[in-house]
């Protein structure tokens, strides 16, 4: 990195941990190449073209500490995908600040952007390294085990869950929770671990791995209500019909999507209310209540995993380390080892780049009544990411006192 | 208490502490009138008709305090709402199992529950002490400082709104988070404590202690917009217009009313989206984003104040020692009498029961940029509440590297 300059970009929605990884990169350039200039650019990919940058070689080490912990994207974000024209603006503001070295923290599609800005850099005969450092709440990038942020966002839908099972339990009915993803189910699935007791709910979790099927649906969710008095629902929000056409984008009449053609599926609650609707109308169940998780599942302030926390600050400092060593373009990537261990491994990003990855079919399952549901392979998968146990749920053991009157 | 037995009974919305004022009671009398049988009713008043009762002498302590620490009501709640037919059910059990102490914990209908039933047991000749153990994370029982539940429900709202503001600082534009409370705006005004720095959101804040108008709403969200380029907004479920309609009400086509009359409100998305659809609409505004809290709010397991706690265990405890000591009925009050400090009253029930209070006119004015808002004085209230400090949300310092191109 000698002569050069670093610059570091977040992309695509935030995280609890994306910090962390931001923090890892500029406190590795620190310790492994003194000297060398890290800036940040505003908004991603965005802040190149507009040439906004900040020279994070000017924070202190305690304040970077408490931006590590802190969540959402503390340089800012964006959704812009770069073509031809956008990489050659990046191009000469990149050559004009003598960046050699581009660190670029995302999901898929900030991974798509890694290897186009690459690519374009070959042509253009200009040397710039570029790394991808892995970040999502979708869980959903290939070749990794996880990714950061997914456990945290996965330790919040479980803590939801649990809450909204105790309280359904108190005032027994259906309830059904919508959860982030477009097209993979890690994040919903996340729910089964809110269980501590038999009887527990979510009773059912629909995935978008899966054809979604409202006559099943239904059957399902009258199944559960006969047989327990009440039904705790988990819902992706991507869930689809055999046609593919997401179940939400079906009642949207105005469908918004980003750069990356994605639906924005998020920050409406009318999937919810749809499916609420439809268990009111069609099963004449009269208490159904629907939330939908939002942004609080990948925002809310104290809720993290510190197994999120510590790896997502490793993949930052794992790319600056194979940058310098392995001298060659690349995602970092987690591999498990252990049970529970992780080593990181530098990935072409053409292996990474644009791909998504859904849940493999040993997670999905029913359930022993037959319900829509995940199996125990998954939970074992899922544990060791959420860090310290959930808070405990107690619950009364009192025997009932006999009945004098009935 | 001697030669008689004790019934606890919980009532309306569970909260994060509703527990552990259940705990207090049963320590209590364990405490101060030992061989007492306490008894607890399955699901509030119904479990009474239902003679559904379960003997909490054969809990142990240990698994006292779980439960304690675990959200939502363990005994069950209900919204049933005693008439003069429903209570001579209810003496009918009571008399034939010798109960001669009913505490019965929940907000303003649980209070008017207990009113109805001691004045029905005036009148039948029946010896029943009755007690109402506050609890409501609405705050809205008149007569009390604050109310058992609010503060960790509080502090749920502001953790929600650091992290969403921190998320809609990454990526701009306009997020809306609709906070549950019918007619009292605490808890969406409890969202201010998410601020820390200059410029922070909530940017906004409307409460159903004040009328709703759309085109004042839509100017000063247009105000925020431009000035900073984002804008985030709390609102409350309760929002009205000028008539006294609730915005939501009119959207709904299906309304639902409880036993007490109450519209329902919660469990739906639809006035987040119908306010994010006037904000594209009508302002132009691309990216704009609602969230409803829902259910999440009230019952997240892991997110609680240990002033909450500590309180709602003392509610308990203090009304099974007035039980005892006045020897008359009542509904125990919370009083600040320092910063921070509280004392217990007991107040007869006609003093609270079914009464609903509101914020304060010195609680609610315009931020510095005539946008609605809370005062300082409001936070200054709130804050002791709250207990320990919020996670720190911490943000680069970093300064502007110059341009070189532009």
């Amino acid at each position: 990195m000698h002569n050069g300059k670093v610059l570091v970009a977040q992309g695509g929605g935030p995280t609890a941990v994306i910090n962390q990884s931001l923090v890892g990169i500029v406190q590795a350039v620190r310790r492994l190449a003194p000297g060398t200039p890290v800036y940040g650019a505003r908004h991603g990919v965005r802040g190149i073209v507009n040439e906004d940058f900040v020279d994070l070689g000017q924070e202190t080490e305690a304040n970077l500490e408490r931006v590590a912990a802190t969540p959402a994207a503390a340089l800012g974000s964006t959704r812009d995908k770069p073509d031809a024209a956008y990489c050659a603006e990046m191009f000469k503001v990149l050559q004009a600040h003598g960046i050699t070295h581009f660190f670029n923290i995302g999901g898929n599609d900030s991974s798509d952007t890694v290897r186009i800005v690459a690519e374009h850099a070959a042509k253009a005969g200009y040397a710039l390294r570029c790394m991808h450092v892995p970040k999502t709440i979708d869980n959903d990038l290939v070749e990794n085990d996880h990714t950061p942020g997914f456990a945290s966002a996965a330790r919040f839908v479980a803590q939801a869950f649990a809450g909204a099972n105790l309280d359904n339990a108190a005032l027994p009915g259906v309830y059904l929770g919508v959860v982030m993803g477009r097209h993979a189910g890690f994040l919903t699935a996340a729910a089964a671990a809110a269980r501590r007791y038999s009887g527990d709910g979510p009773h059912l979790i629909y995935l978008p791995e899966r054809v979604f099927e409202m006559e099943r649906f239904l059957a399902e969710v009258k199944a559960t209500q006969t047989r327990l008095g009440r039904c705790v629902i988990a819902v992706s929000e991507g869930i689809h019909d055999a046609s593919g056409a997401s179940i939400a984008e079906q009642l949207s009449q105005n469908v918004e999507r980003d750069a990356h053609g994605n639906v924005q599926l998020s920050g409406s609650g009318a999937l919810a209310d749809l499916l609420c609707e439809q268990i009111k109308t069609k099963l004449g169940i009269k208490r159904v209540r629907g939330d939908t998780f939002g942004y609080l599942q990948r925002s809310f302030l104290g809720c993290v995993s510190e197994v999120d926390q510590r790896e997502a600050r490793e993949v930052g400092e794992q790319a600056v380390q194979f940058a310098i060593n392995a001298d060659r373009d690349g995602s970092v990537a987690i591999r498990r080892v252990g049970d529970y261990a992780v080593e990181y491994a530098l990935l072409p990003l053409a292996a990474v780049a644009g791909k998504t990855r859904v849940m493999e079919d040993a997670f999905i399952s029913t359930s022993v009544d037959g319900g829509s549901d995940v199996t125990p392979a998954f939970l074992s998968y899922l544990r060791p990411l959420l860090g310290a146990a959930l808070p405990e749920a107690g619950r009364l053991r009192a025997p009932a006192v006999a009945k004098l009157l009935r």
